[in-house]
């Protein structure tokens, strides 16, 4: 099946924002053996879409279209290729009564036409439910081409297309199976040296790097029948590679947190956390809500975190967890004895199990003396406190807050595993 | 002049990578008054992108093709371009050099053919340099169609568009300068009712409203010869649009809470704090230190925000801001009550001159029969203490803490203003 995307939307096209739905789509599309061979964006504007659309319609089987489909003049897709496709646009129940539904609790907002459109699908289509967001996609085939409707913001986007779009397309026979292994601690740069003959030599499964802010993540993926051959396939590289030393001389096995290409050092972390039945708290400096709000990210994070403080300035690591200021000056605020007391101040006043304390030079000036990315965290228990100092060299105010926070997080999941 | 852009490489099309190359292009573009109508995306194949320049050349005046020039069997863009043309490839002489230098240093390092190709330019080419790598670019005009030739790699592509073709594109004269208008607490869609006919009227300068997580943000632009010229346009249109009412009534004034692309609600909260010498805190429940991070965010915000609480649970409302445990069950967390006894708590705890309180329901479980998102967000000061309840409906849990933290921003800014 030859298939090309279509991303409506002027946006675009001025480059305020970047097309992240077209590797998105490709990436789950090649998953399920589809082949991707055009990708096109175009702004909003009918006569041009139509000539995309148009093309499209001559070269590939299956069009996928995104964006254009919200409730303002500008958001012409559905009428678009109705038109192109000599068809109307007609009401999905489904969706004119989650439209209803949203304005039932907005009185404030009126309900224009414009939002109608939201609700409507290309007569003949098959709805795709927006679970996330108020307007419904859909699915059509018309002389031998299938086209998909899709909205444009990613939020909204990819769950309509792992819940609905892909089961939709995906052919009963081989399709693409992935493993995502995630890393910690190690760059992505000393993952591709170390592993450079495997990656060199690969066939099947491949494997692929890909770095995020302060993690690495190992993509391997296999063409097979079913999960069974899949998987083993894929658990004989997976030990090959953990069993790889890294540069350090430590296996790889050390660095990986987790599995999952939505999983996150925070969702490991409070998972561990419910299921060793340990509650945690946190004192943040520089991270200043940051660690403790990505705590509560996690879905049932209220089983294990009941709350902590945010201690930015000198006088409230003194005033709010009862550390002598004479102390705090003497010592630094970014020093080993700091992160400590606000560890173990903070575990004593809430009563938790675990305690987490950070505290930092963020920059982008540095402060007493320590360079900027030089963090403290410490990890209070009832063995006693560990204090880790990390060094995030090169890297923006916003980075350096953000891997520390992920530096805490690991701390707290090594410290459970051990 | 109407332009298109052709990114070249099969690790798109499998959604290995993002195409960030199609936004920087475009935003440059916009720069200096070029439109770009298309971006394409095809793969290292002769054929597939032999009809994409052909498609191009027949319906726009400048093509920039991005990708494919490096020194492997895939990369094709420069030999599939000369054949189109029907012109040769010829060495272009700077680039043989750098080439010749780059192996005189690697003794190990084969010098193919392959290699060869990256020195070489279409026959009439003005060459562009490649600053930070070996494959050079160049731009030739072939009836009246413009052709321009890039690396891949953003590294690379990024200077050579800053140094070497926006110089060569630039008309003298005319550029494109924007103004960003950011507007909270009114819908994209309302927004776009109400400016309905200015938005159909349009000629120049012209208007684009984006929609972010929350917010809204009205994009206007004008072709000028200079700044001042360019402000007199913007600022007569700027005031039609902040004259015009909202469909509560109210004009859109009261929504603009800034200028700017790179600026936020919490920027401009915290600039306004530090204007107003006042000095803020804080005690958040459902966002458990997303508000305070966010201040955090600002440079400078040491010198208005010291700390605050992150109460989580019922338990350590309680315990850390001293509220009557009996109260919280009566009231209910999600209430003006145990939002107004936050606020009050934490600014006397802290000392500090305002204080802001968020309690609510993120999701995805209704509490206290209360929906999802609903929340109380509180301010107290020396003239005592607002208690604002909002709605925040069909969204994703990390979505309403999002929002709610905005709500609580533009609280501050709007007591700030009074």
């Amino acid at each position: 099946m030859k298939a090309e995307l279509i991303a409506v939307g002027t946006e675009i096209l001025t480059g305020q924002i970047v097309n992240t739905n077209a590797q998105y789509l490709s990436e789950k599309m090649a998953e399920i053996g589809v082949d991707v061979y055009f990708q096109t964006a175009v702004g909003d504007n009918e006569d041009r879409l139509k000539t995309v659309i148009d093309q499209a319609s001559k070269r590939s089987d299956l069009v996928i279209l995104c964006g254009g489909l919200g409730p303002t003049e500008d958001d012409l897709t559905k009428q678009t290729l109705a038109t192109y496709l000599g068809r109307d646009l007609v009401f999905d129940t489904g969706a004119e009564e989650k439209l209803s539904a949203f304005f039932e609790t907005r009185p404030q907002y009126a309900r224009t036409p414009n939002n109608e459109r939201q609700a409507q699908i290309i007569e003949g289509s098959i709805p795709i439910t927006n679970i996330t967001g108020l307007a419904v996609g859909g699915l059509v085939s018309v002389d031998g081409v299938t086209y998909v409707v899709l909205p444009g913001p990613p939020s909204e986007l990819k769950p309509m297309v792992q819940e609905s779009l892909v089961p939709l397309l995906s052919k009963s026979g081989e399709r693409l199976y992935s493993r995502v292994l995630r890393f910690f601690g190690i760059g992505e740069s000393q993952l591709v040296t170390v592993l450079a003959d495997l990656i060199a030599q690969q066939t099947d499964p491949t494997l692929a790097p890909y770095a995020k802010t302060g993690e690495v993540t190992l993509r391997l993926s296999t063409k097979a029948p079913n999960q069974a051959v899949a998987d083993a396939k894929l658990d004989a590289l997976e030990q090959q590679i953990l069993r790889t030393d890294g540069l350090d001389g430590v296996p790889l096995q050390t660095s990986l947190y987790g599995y999952g290409e939505d999983n996150s050092l925070s969702q490991v972390t409070v998972e561990l956390l419910k299921d060793k039945h340990q509650s945690l708290t946190a004192a943040e400096s520089l991270t200043a809500g940051l660690f403790q709000s990505r705590i509560a990210d996690v879905a049932g994070a209220s089983q294990v975190f009941q709350g902590g403080f945010v201690t930015y300035s000198l006088e409230q690591k003194a005033a709010m967890l009862g550390i002598s200021e004479e102390d705090l000056h003497t010592h630094g605020v970014v020093s080993d004895f700091t992160a400590r007391a606000m560890a173990e101040a903070a575990r004593e006043k809430v009563g938790s199990d675990l305690a987490v304390s950070l505290t930092g030079v963020a920059g982008p000036d540095d402060l007493e003396g320590q360079p900027v990315g030089t963090v403290f965290i410490a990890l209070a228990s009832s063995k006693g406190t560990e204090v880790r100092k990390v060094h995030i060299g090169g890297r923006s105010r916003s980075d350096i807050r953000q891997i520390a926070v992920l530096h805490a997080l690991n701390l707290v999941r090594q410290t459970l595993l051990t």
